[in-house]
């Protein structure tokens, strides 16, 4: 049976945190069970579970199991908050739990918010997709064409994805769509869980290196872009997925509608703009190194560069408001600007700056 | 002994194109003997070589090549063009050896041409980056941050490269400078071969994933993009590897200067803008595999994605004069319009869609 989520609390055996190891995706399917919160701190660290909704939820799940294993509240709050920096739902989900005493209801609580967060979302992305089918005076037998970059999935959150939610949407409801997939070097997410994704869904779709974007853009090959996000400052900014950046200005510059789509957990109320967004650096291996399958199936390491070359691995970037479409939330759809997020009833989430000593446990 | 050029005729044992197999680096340093115009060929299809100037030179080789084997010129020059659409140069120098009879003589001029004209665009782009380290206020003691995407070094023409020919240049010079290399997916030619040319001459540089770009230069990391091109329409526009346009829209918004050094044989005055240049696309395979070494030196091709997705790889793409600060060339600076490149006597070799039949052979 292939899940259709990436992280529970199995009732058997209990005071367990399930995950589908995604550093294994697309060659193999793997389930790993988490039992502490360090197990968790790992998964998340080293990207057994990665996007802003996978990682929150599988947070809240590792205050519960502190809980259960008597690692004081505090110090699990420490330890998960440490382990990725940009993504702001796990800090928020974090504090959440410290409010909410770390209860696996809590956290099933934050998981089934995340999934119906990205079901909702699928139904505003789907109005907009069928109003830009419109303006375009597109027929119905010919696709959409969306690129998208990065894994905003239903891998990146509990179930059903933010990028891909309206996409799913779409397709399901018998509308042809097309997906571009940028590969999203250095980790592969677009080549190795997105690819995985639309092709288990029946989903038309392209994989194509990073660089070739603009080129379909200029050609009239692109739609419309839809990504994730991973933090979004009050005025609207998208730190999301490094490239995404570049992604934006080229749409920018080729009258093409970029749209980011994100549930309200990843929406940081204490930030006025991006500029203070914290960018993670990760380790120069992910750019000299990666792994994969040959042709008997065994999977190899191999290097890419030489071992002089000293190497940069920002991993993400800011997209500046003005570059920005629309958002895609479960409030609905709206711009990229505070009053226009305010005037859906888009609330930001309560401050994670709150400190772990102010909220009774 | 290590080379300092990509292709030339050995004294001995005569007969022969010896080139670099760049398909080798950096893992590799081997050479290659070429004895007929269907060896010169498929080193240029399946990129034994490649990079504009190269490919021409060593195209030239293979007219030369044809002539001493009995091969017709017109079944040679047509074979040779039919190996890369989209670098100029290839077909400019088939035609030029068209005219002036295959010799060895006119195929070492090409070559020694465009060392020289790459050597002149190290002079003339070396006084741009002199100016903007004055313009820019920065001390002696600091470096100069050039963004460079792809390989146009001297790997990709005879010697010295086009857009890393002012880097030496400054490099040479005492004068301080940093390259950020992009990993220029699908075929790594900046991990690869930039990487592994700046280390071996001791130029500062720092690779990254080509989704980088945009971030570093919103942060200031970057003072100035330098790419080469393979072909160059009479307005200025200019096609290059794909991803190219990305870097330059990207530059633009952050007012960063981009400029494209190339040799004038890569100027195509039969086109009056970058919209008809031809873009290669290439096998699907350069995106859903990679060849690399493990870590004890064993060479394995990994798969990158699951292969039930398709793929697109287009491998140019044309970034628009308006987008181009300046170009470097021979002829020294100009801007990217045709009035400006006549200012500075930069005219476009004869055109290349004159028929072979009608040339004197």
């Amino acid at each position: 049976m292939t899940p259709s989520r990436t992280v529970w609390a199995p009732a058997t055996p209990g005071k367990t945190v399930r995950i589908i190891d995604q550093r294994q995706l697309p060659w193999a399917l793997v389930l790993e069970d988490l039992h502490t919160v360090e197990n968790v701190a790992t998964a998340i660290r080293d990207m057994h579970v990665r996007g802003a909704g996978c990682i929150g939820a599988t947070a809240a799940y590792g205050m519960w199991l502190a809980t259960e294993t008597g690692v004081p509240l505090e110090t699990a709050a420490t330890l998960l908050k440490n382990t990725r920096p940009t993504a702001v739902n796990l800090a928020w989900a974090v504090d959440r739990m410290l409010r909410e005493g770390a209860t696996l209801d809590a956290a099933n609580t934050i998981a089934e918010e995340d999934a119906a967060a990205c079901q909702a979302i699928g139904r505003h992305g789907l109005v907009m997709l069928e109003s830009l089918r419109k303006n375009l005076g597109r027929p119905d037998h010919a696709p959409l064409h969306i690129l998208t970059h990065c894994n905003a999935g239903w891998l990146a959150f509990v179930a059903h994805g933010s990028a891909t939610a309206p996409i799913y949407a779409a397709h399901d409801a018998g509308q042809r769509v097309h997906v571009w997939v940028d590969e999203t070097r250095p980790r592969n997410q677009g080549a190795r869980l997105t690819a995985w994704e639309l092709a288990r869904h029946g989903v038309p779709h392209t994989l194509i290196a990073d660089n070739a974007g603009g080129h379909l853009m200029q050609n009239g090959q692109i739609d419309a872009v839809i990504t994730g996000a991973d933090r979004v400052a009050r005025n609207g900014d998208v730190a999301n997925k490094i490239g995404t950046y570049l992604k934006a200005v080229a749409a920018h510059d080729n009258n093409i509608p970029f749209y980011v789509a994100f549930p309200s957990s990843t929406l940081d109320g204490s930030l006025p703009n991006g500029k203070t967004i914290p960018i993670e650096e990760r380790p120069a291996s992910e750019i000299t190194h990666l792994d994969g399958p040959d042709a008997s199936g065994t999977i190899h390491t191999i290097a890419l560069t030489p071992a002089l070359s000293p190497v940069a691995n920002p991993s993400f970037d800011v997209t500046p408001a003005r570059l920005i479409t629309g958002l895609i939330t479960e409030y609905g759809l709206c711009h990229a600007s505070e009053k226009s997020m305010q005037d859906i009833g888009l609330a930001p989430p309560p401050p994670t700056s709150r400190l772990a000593s102010d909220i009774p446990s």
